[in-house]
């Protein structure tokens, strides 16, 4: 059975969330190609063309970096998060590269139990369709609040 | 590789809540067939057997209409919406239609950057699958709560 | 057309969710295999290999002996909820079974409208892949929050 590109975008996307869900932080960045993109930033920030968000990275050390400042950051006891994902939209594809919207939802668990969804928002990606399985080459992470102070607490 | 009934109507609600999440009303109605239903309705509606609820259209040139109300009603700023979808079931299928459930779920995004669940439910869709891309020939959107006043600010 | 392993358990996962969405509870045991395990747990006891959680089955006998006593507790009015499934992630497969996680989100509706998000989590699934369609061996259902008195509410 041949795998359609957005079955393997799905597929990508649940090993993804699982990892992060999981808190397998330190095995997140293996999810992007060597050199990369990744950048979170606003709704609002796109509209207006302005520039990147609060989080910019341009290759996988950069990642690993940031997993390693949260770690630090989070000796004490932190939330729990979950992500869900919608389907992948493909925008555009070529031999070696697929491009992919992808809605998500991200839910905060507090400490005393009580769920809010913390962030919505869209991944905007390109895949390398060579890798097996997929990597990312670059992700914009685009999130319909513009409050995104807090969004450094966890990968996205 | 043959793609399924149920990944066709996965792939159009992926299309379908992409064109809503960015805002692309105008797009909206062309998911439509050009005779077709379209009501908004709630579960206890539905399991009270009364008539239709706040929304309805049965042909595409009124889903025009409500788009150009919506845009004239909201010049101020509005709140950002998210959808979510999950795995459509399909109920039924012949030569020309498919009937499919799917539900959905909405988050609203206020300007402060507050995020809620602003709606959940299903919709009910039958599908002409003679047409490619798939369109819809009838949908009820079943909100889960009976508060749907608010409905009126994004197409579902 | 030969369907995948996460395919199929898109589709079950399709159809349970519809069943408890469209409160057919009794039809719910049947997603289960005679001899089965269905425990509901949460994050931090799995963390802490704590044993089960609040609720405990080892045959289908159990589920149907808790649907008649949930359809007991509420002969009044009751919330409605809604849940979202993610893509499933298949963590292994032989012969006869395939596991599987698969995060999820559910929706609780007041009766007065309000909607929030009431409980996330992972199901961590073990299916029988004999049986057409598939059937629950084993199901972890692993919430985030640890206030899990509520959920005895509704099968999850």
């Amino acid at each position: 059975m041949t795998t359609s590109t957005r079955e393997r975008i799905a597929d990508f996307h649940a090993a993804y969330i699982r990892c992060i869900g999981s808190d397998r932080l330190e095995d997140w960045p293996a999810f992007f190609t060597e050199q990369c993109h990744y950048i979170v930033t606003t709704a609002q920030n796109v509209r207006e063309q302005l520039p990147a968000g609060l989080i910019w990275a341009n290759n996988r050390a950069m990642l690993e970096d940031r997993v390693a400042a949260l770690r630090k950051a989070n000796i004490y006891e932190r939330h729990a998060y979950r992500h869900i994902v919608g389907q992948p939209f493909v925008t555009g594809e070529d031999a070696g590269t697929a491009q992919a919207e992808t809605p998500f939802m991200v839910a905060r668990i507090m400490h005393d139990g009580h769920t809010d969804l913390f962030c919505t928002g869209v991944y905007v990606d390109a895949f390398d369709l060579g890798a097996q399985p997929l990597r990312i080459r670059s992700r914009q992470v685009v999130c319909d609040s513009s409050r995104i102070d807090t969004l450094l607490a966890i990968p996205l």
